[in-house]
């Protein structure tokens, strides 16, 4: 299991989802938050879609920066945030259906980052369809006082 | 030079933006359409920031993706789509200014896949700043016909 | 599980072993071929080392090649080859000890490419431990006969 | 241009090289090293080759790994050593040829890692084809003594 270095953890997270301006502008919520696992989702309207109506690869990218990312500040301590190194997202399959959920793990803690990786479902018909991954590193900034 | 198997790329590509929701969403525009070359521009508001003031990186993503997918279009025959395999974007700085250009090039086209790059600049008080970089392979599918 | 479209797939790996002179010169062996899973394992010597004695990052991107690609060889038909589109290795730890063991899965296979992950795994007094891992687009390509 | 922020950046670099066993267990030699770029090159054999005769993809990630890591090395204070993060490898083409050719160079240069490059060149019947390219975290860690 993981260690816990800020219990506030989840306080954390609730006040800073009230300033993530782009979270909310494309509709992701956070549903599950607990130690290295953060999970998002997302109801797919036609504001989401490309050209052929599947669901656009940067939506996908986002939700799965979303849930990586928060996972990783579930354990990092309260001196620290989290930046986004980079992120590789692999496309399995088209996204269609109505629902769209990513699944983000903390795959490695470390002091100065994390491997971290997101797993996007979407729900089509009664089902649960793995249509990507995302495999990223999670890089911990020391907060500056000012 | 790149081998220009469709001629009217850009017909093509214009056509397909009137359908490209998530783009219109976010306020994303395309401004340069040449072979193997495009570029994406976009005016920064809150709604694209995250907790902390700085451009969120789906928007970052979302970008990227676009400016080297359409470059990838630019390049294949009338008979193919082109959908984004995989992207890997790489965050060199925190994004601010108030304005964001990513320029899309196809680095090696191929019959099957293309290989793509974007570089991801933020307009910062008269400057433009490298703040990115995205490595991408996309992959060219024949269209079947209904 | 995973559709079987080449019943001889074990013995086509096997024969490929023979010519694969880069796995030989590191070291490499097969030690588990079955349905879109191979592991691959190495004795860990001198030869493998960087300038700090530890295993050279270049040692564990071949062998997660290694494990993937053949991964991917286990489930495509006897008329197409495997060659990686593109590969990306997190390495979480330093590698230490005196064995290595790299476990490749194909995550979604297909017509024309499959996302197969790899986890490299380090034997250290007796303990295995997870020092990185691999995502990687493995292509189809269509043998052509002369 | 980048800072220097080590002049002794070349002997360090020179020093390493006797103890770079796997590199050597290759045949990687470094041809260039000048601040935020450095070049390896490789005579092809037939112990660098796979089943079909190609240059391995294993090798062909060494020698990316190589010129992109010690082109951070040029750019990094001497209290710091540098460790590859993750590392991409994306491949254009089959490596044929007699030579090989990486050239590293550093992105975008930062106090806890650098964005590093490096493209892959082959020597095919006196021309240089670029056979893949790779983008990557390289991660600075201070040298604490013992």
């Amino acid at each position: 299991m993981f260690e816990i270095r800020n219990p506030q953890y989840k306080d954390r997270i609730r006040e800073y989802l009230s300033r993530q301006y782009f979270m909310k502008h494309v509709g992701i919520e956070l549903t599950v938050i607990k130690p290295g696992h953060v999970e998002a989702e997302l109801n797919i309207e036609q504001t989401h879609l490309q050209q052929f109506g599947r669901i656009h690869g940067g939506v996908i990218a986002t939700i799965a920066d979303i849930a990586a990312g928060f996972a990783a500040y579930t354990l990092v301590p309260e001196e620290f945030h989290v930046v986004t190194g980079e992120i590789k997202i692999s496309y399995f399959r088209p996204g269609k259906g109505h629902r769209l959920k990513a699944v983000g793990k903390v795959i490695k803690p470390g002091k100065s980052m994390s491997f971290c990786e997101a797993e996007i479902w979407s729900l089509e018909g009664g089902k649960e369809i793995l249509i990507g991954k995302a495999s990223t590193s999670m890089v911990n900034i020391p907060i500056v006082e000012g």
